[in-house]
């Protein structure tokens, strides 16, 4: 709303910026986290909107008002899928949210009311709409230990990375621990390995939050949460209060392109076209900035590169978008908002190899300035 | 979730016959609020979801992620019509949200930062998603005076009248008020007069909450909202935290939609549409309940019935069941919940003319039941 270019503060700085990357189509934007529309299934999708409209039943469903829980045939095929992984979990204990920001808003809301502790413990760095989630709830986010943990064990962001083992088994083991799981890349493993979810070995004390933003198209807004046991009737009151319910169209037409498709196929060839990007990300780094650190990220959209000289974060940022990139700055990512150690993360999602390339070389440029 | 047979609070036991009124063919749903599927603009919604995937821009546009604060040519057009309606109001200072309700919600999480004020004024009889998201984030919600007002000014929920001009004046020349206006049936008088909104004249202490539920689609969940002036970020920022952005896909359809279609030529057909169910329940309710009281409805979807004795409300909800329909039981819309006097919302919006006759018909059917 009104973003003034006189905003002052560095937050509004940065969204100004993202902002501008967003309008400027000269900008290569490895910001953002989008994912690619090349791979959004747009015929399938008209299919399955035909289908839903020319059935009298369906169509009616995909338009009128519906249960605040959800569309009953998605919820079959989620609550399928998440027993395939070891959940034990039934079609009535899920809840279609509208996309994994909600079931996090979900989860905390029903903390908020069932648990005296005001603290979450994060990772160094992690998804910032549910750092601003937790802040804005009266959360203080933090790496410290806490009663209530928010986990992205299955592929972390921004760095892309499993969770490791000793990590898993220390959530596990604890048997007083809250866990809140962001299961959102699950599926986009490269190696096609869909990690067990923490939900699946500690299902009464864990909020699991799916979505289909990653694997399918974000602007679809669908996503899932399964409350631990005793709690759904408090997520529920709470989602009817949100929204009443997630967008019938929305969930009708993903049930009906899950019929007409195979997910399955689908999140095979996802993971090669992801990959093949991390890569020429990754070589186009290498190559510009050879002393630059980053982990090989084992699947998602997105790396964690940490420069070897610190700038000015906005400073960096500005500049990179005069010479046409963008990234998303560490600061975002951190609990306590640092901007240093510098940190960039940058998605290998939305753009092409060709693109990636050149991005990187204009984020060279930009930093051949700053260090003149 | 879970909706047990065995669950005991009168609220439970309400939402389950709601539940198996709504399963159930065999059932008149004269309760539940909802639109006429028959009214749904199908065709039209084909075409315009064909135009949106024909073009690469709209439908990435439709797939994609946006930004929070929704679709840049549907605010315009919003804005637009809140213009005519006397609002001072810009495209950047409305919010998409994920229907009326999520408007809501909106509101209440910004008044729970910004205002000490912990109660909330509403009408004797108002909508139970209000009162309900009203009592569990911690606002009070009563018939006594309060500095944070709840209004349906265009039209009353569940009576279906127009706010009177004694009671709008007193809401505008008390400056100390915060309004929180709900204009969701503001376009769906049969006389075709549309109020003049709350925020026409108190712009600055004004919620305005609107949506497109009632004369397009309720699934498509696309509303707005207007916060007052200074509130626009706080309400932005708790929108982001909801679900990021109301469905991207929603969004582009009905802008597509209403790229194609007049609105207001549809409004006109709906109105002479929902004017004569009106009619016909009333006819209905006049021929087997001659001493029940209503106030004739000048718009909107329902009808509030008062019958000339009492009986147990949960007991009446279950014999109309039996007897193949259901209606809304008044203690859901009073703030607070009281049974007594007895009152029931019945809809005329939902079915045909014949069937509402039957409904009625059946609703004496179990009326007498309980008084033998």
């Amino acid at each position: 709303m009104s973003w003034s270019p006189s905003a002052d503060s560095p937050d509004e700085q940065m969204e100004l910026m993202a902002r501008e990357a967003a309008d400027n189509p000269r900008v290569l934007a490895l910001g953002g986290g989008l994912p690619a529309p090349e791979c959004f299934p747009r015929q399938m999708l008209a299919r399955a909107f035909d289908k839903l409209l020319s059935d009298r039943e369906l169509g009616d469903q995909a338009l009128q008002y519906g249960w605040p829980e959800g569309h009953g045939p998605l919820r079959e095929f989620i609550t399928q899928r998440l027993q395939a992984r070891g959940i034990d979990v039934q079609t009535d204990e899920v809840i279609i949210t509208s996309g994994a920001q909600q079931g996090l808003a979900l989860a905390v809301t029903c903390l908020e009311s069932i648990s005296p502790q005001r603290s979450v413990q994060v990772d160094a760095a992690t998804y910032p709409g549910a750092l601003q989630l937790f802040h804005d709830r009266g959360f203080a986010a933090t790496t410290d230990a806490s009663s209530i943990v928010y986990a992205l064990p299955a592929l972390s962001l921004p760095q892309g990375l499993r969770m490791q083992f000793t990590q898993r088994e220390a959530l596990l083991s604890d048997q007083s621990l809250t866990l809140i799981e962001d299961d959102a890349y699950a599926e986009l493993l490269f190696d096609g390995v869909v990690p067990r979810p923490l939900a699946a070995d500690a299902r009464d004390r864990t909020w699991h939050v799916g979505t289909f933003s990653k694997v399918l198209c974000p602007g679809l807004r669908v996503g899932w949460l399964v409350p631990p046991r005793g709690q759904e009737r408090a997520a529920l009151a709470a989602k009817r209060e949100f929204d009443l319910q997630t967008s019938s169209l929305s969930q009708s037409l993903t049930a009906s392109y899950l019929s007409l498709e195979d997910l399955d196929v689908r999140l095979k060839s996802l993971r090669a076209f992801y990959s093949r990007r991390a890569l020429a990300l990754m070589d186009a780094i290498r190559s510009h900035f050879p002393a630059w650190k980053f982990e090989v990220p084992e699947g998602g959209f997105s790396l964690w590169l940490l420069p070897d000289a610190q700038v000015d974060e906005t400073r960096l940022m500005a500049c990179a978008l005069e010479e046409g990139m963008n990234f998303d700055p560490g600061s975002q990512f951190r609990p306590n908002g640092a901007a240093s150690p510098l940190a960039l993360r940058l998605c290998f999602s939305f753009n092409n190899e060709a693109n990636l390339q050149t991005a990187v070389a204009r984020l060279q440029r930009a930093w051949q300035r700053l260090q003149a």
